[in-house]
């Protein structure tokens, strides 16, 4: 199945990320209130899929909505775009998929049941482009890969992190459909252990080897000449730089002083080329993230902790992004956003 | 108290590592072979303290002995030293203190008794020489920080590590006593977490402000000029290269892009300048290690694992070593180990 999926009685029916790979719950969410916990409680979590879950949020609200006139729907709808924009500031897509609808709305003409059929028909198209898009990075990314390589990749940007198919995972996934041997090195990724938890439990499924490392183990293996290109995915691309999970930057740098490719794959709906990565939020989570795996505390009591979800890499140690609309290199995202140095 | 100490009923007290912070469990140490499970476990960790313990050992051997002539014991002392040679094989403070002490035994005139007397107080005075290098590294340390620093440290290389003081915490507590005001950032270091379960455990007990980090947030910390220096101990120094702790190796390299200083602090009995970092075993420990946290399973069942638990950072990362004798440089190191280039 799908990673999220709109059934006709109005509820949306998603995976709990929180208990992978041990058990396999499925949330069905009847509100958008109940979709904006899921996702702040990262029970649902990964840029693209959080585009979707926060579209099938406010289709949610239109479904259920009492409202008797286009007005008052278009009132609660942007309540809940108010509560989706609350749960976390980082990746883009949420913002991006919760304007795409508003801005349909105020612009529809129709009645009120028509404006709320018209809501949940485009959170559908949303959640569809999205596989659409990850069909396509994995085409366009697969070229990349050659015979032979050893991928290592960060968190998890899998089919979990997107409707379906996934973005990095999705590049090894057609490379792999294509019959080259692709193996895969899969950073834990603390605090939230997305890596060892999604990853590894994706790519085993599939049948993908799959080798986990800890956080500490990447240099090493790059020392060691055991990984041969990286492949990461993205919550926000600025006009400068990449912001995606903590971590991420310091193994591209670390890939650059290796002379690795660095790529990112990530829809379109990631960009958000209008900004500089200096005006976007990190976002910081609770200590708890840090100090607790499970119910394991690791740390003495009343320690401080620092607990940044993301990381800026600045574009100069990524080697290309790949999008549904093919590779871009660095000149080609400068020019996208319009910074691009005049002849 | 110490770290570990010799009781005069033939006893070595320590504390069990793997228990802290939330319990202080000291180990009784009867036999060598038991010093030698401690330290395969690690219940004992630290290279410094390996070399105290491995020595501690063979007076164990020497004072329970039962053997009629010096000929006897010293074939029993090269049993157990051939057992703690086998225990870990990458840190080298180890087999330094059994090979002087053997060394020592082989030359030894006296008798049975006064060679296992001899065994005993050489085993202490490693000891005592083990905690006079540390003051002596925090006193030549503490000149290269300053009033307000940020010191980002890996692992631990603190009184836990040493026989007591420590050497990378031993600088810092050294610049602390001047009246510096000194704040740390201690990664957690994954797999085994010393990082949050001694360093942070140690520098709060000491009250020196320390902050927790996973150690995927070493690279943006750096990018935030959060930190302004780096001090880390070793496990082994070669010619070309420092060994230690997996994860410096990617801490030297950040630091580097971001211009900081990367300063090593570790005793004279860790170097090993005839040899270089090819010829030295990376230990690889079980893949449990990376797949649980205490009792949380944190992957999906038979996923591959690579657990090395050191790296080696070549000597182009590293600003100084910080020993007992002063600070050396890159170009000290080289002409210690007679590989300096002639003039």
């Amino acid at each position: 199945m799908r990673t999220i999926e709109w059934q006709e009685n109005g509820t949306v029916v998603t995976i709990n990320q929180l208990k992978l790979p041990h058990e396999t719950e499925f949330l069905k969410l009847r509100t958008c209130d109940e979709v904006a916990e899921a996702i702040k409680t990262m029970r649902i979590r990964g840029a693209p899929l959080l585009g979707a879950a926060a579209a099938y949020g406010l289709a949610l609200t239109a479904y259920h909505s009492k409202a008797k006139d286009r007005e008052a729907l278009i009132r609660e709808l942007e309540a809940a775009a108010e509560k989706l924009r609350k749960t976390r500031p980082t990746g883009v897509n949420l913002f991006w998929a919760v304007d795409r609808i508003l801005r349909k709305a105020y612009t529809f003409k129709g009645d009120v049941h028509e404006l709320a059929a018209m809501v949940v028909e485009e959170a559908k198209r949303i959640a569809d482009e999205d596989v659409a898009a990850n069909r396509a990075i994995g085409r366009h990314g697969a070229q990349l890969l050659e015979n032979g390589d050893v991928v290592l990749t960060h968190c998890n940007a899998g089919a979990l992190a997107t409707v379906d198919y996934g973005t990095a995972l999705g590049v090894i996934r057609a490379a792999v459909e294509q019959g080259k041997k692709i193996r895969v090195i899969a950073t834990e990724t603390r605090p939230k252990l997305q890596g060892a938890r999604l990853t590894a439990y994706e790519l085993k499924r599939d049948g993908i080897p799959v080798t986990l490392i800890s956080d500490t183990m990447v240099g090493y293996v790059m020392y060691q000449r055991m990984v041969n290109k990286v492949i990461v995915g993205a919550d926000r691309i600025v006009q400068d730089a990449v912001i995606n999970k903590i971590g991420t930057y310091q193994i591209a740098v670390l890939a650059k002083e290796h002379s690795i490719p660095f790529y990112v794959a990530a829809p379109k709906s990631t960009f958000d080329l209008t900004r500089i990565s200096a005006e976007v939020t990190i976002e910081e989570r609770s200590p708890e993230e840090v100090l607790y795996v499970g119910k394991e505390r690791i740390a003495p009591e009343s320690v401080a902790v620092f607990n940044p979800a993301f990381d800026i890499t600045p574009l100069k140690y990524v080697t290309a992004v790949i999008c549904e609309d093919g590779i871009l290199y660095k000149g080609d995202i400068s020019s996208l956003s319009g910074t691009a140095e005049k002849p």
